[in-house]
């Protein structure tokens, strides 16, 4: 399948809470650097996401905005 | 100013394609994967969003989803 | 690649309509209901969308909003 | 009231997931395809959603993307 | 019709932009704040949209961030 | 810090309600409007909000819908 999402960008899981319905994800990147992703509790089971597997963070170009550095 | 947004990840603007309301602009992570973010053409003139520039892509957690890599 | 997007509704491209860096994407359900949706123009011919291909819609569950019919 | 979100589909409530703060509602759709939406629980209750009742899955036409099927 | 979307904020048009396929519809609070929405150009239509019309802008609940003033 | 957000509407934090990974954030606008924003839990703790505080409801263009108001 491909998708019009344009970002996939290759990280790790690190660390998941499970909340009732939601679940935070954080992952992490090559670099480093973190990445806090809010899914369904369905999502972490159905995809089995565990610490330490290797995933791709998606996210619609619609979503990111830009922000300067000083 | 402090945000709620989980998500700042540092990289490059590579690009930037002007439409008549919005603009895309291709931004790089420090390991060459390249971000697409779609945002409004008055944010790129009020950034003054160049190639090259550092910046931030910001990203609230809740837009984020998660794909298997297989 | 399966990912934590919940949902994936099967429909057929209908028309498609250019802009400069998006697209408006009209979709029709198997009962003829529309569904519209705007991608980059990029996604557009990543995907080689046409009229009549079989594509599915994908929407995160915190994107999808509720409504009363009355 | 008439509103600027492209998407208004057809369905019926299957299931609702109460949460702390969120919940997540499952939706059918005629052909028995299923749709889930998180929402506030503040909503649910607002809207006094309950399974069997008719309604409309709202979405922002640049919260759809779209993926092929192969 | 009543919707999950938790946040209607009155306002008036002030000023609309037309794309190719989204148009910038430039909003204005009671207080003077201005709030920028980008739709599609197809909903400026249908909606009749003109400077100085009273609309709500609509907002769900999880795409709205949280920033401190200092 | 600039960000591409066109949307910074001034308000004052009225009430909190904490679930497990999310939180439901009341705010007040000045003439009494309320805007209700889910976040992480942890972000709240991170900005340390508190009843009372003044921050910025910060959205982005492409999250705001219009409706009319008859």
């Amino acid at each position: 399948m491909k998708t019009s999402a344009r970002n996939f960008i290759k990280c790790k899981v690190k660390e998941i809470h499970q909340g009732i319905v939601s679940a935070e994800v954080v992952l992490e990147l090559a670099d480093g650097q973190q990445i806090i992703s809010i899914v369904t509790k369905n999502s972490v089971e159905d995809l089995e996401l565990k610490p330490g597997m290797q995933v791709n963070a998606i996210v619609k170009a619609s979503s990111i905005m830009i922000g300067t550095t000083d």
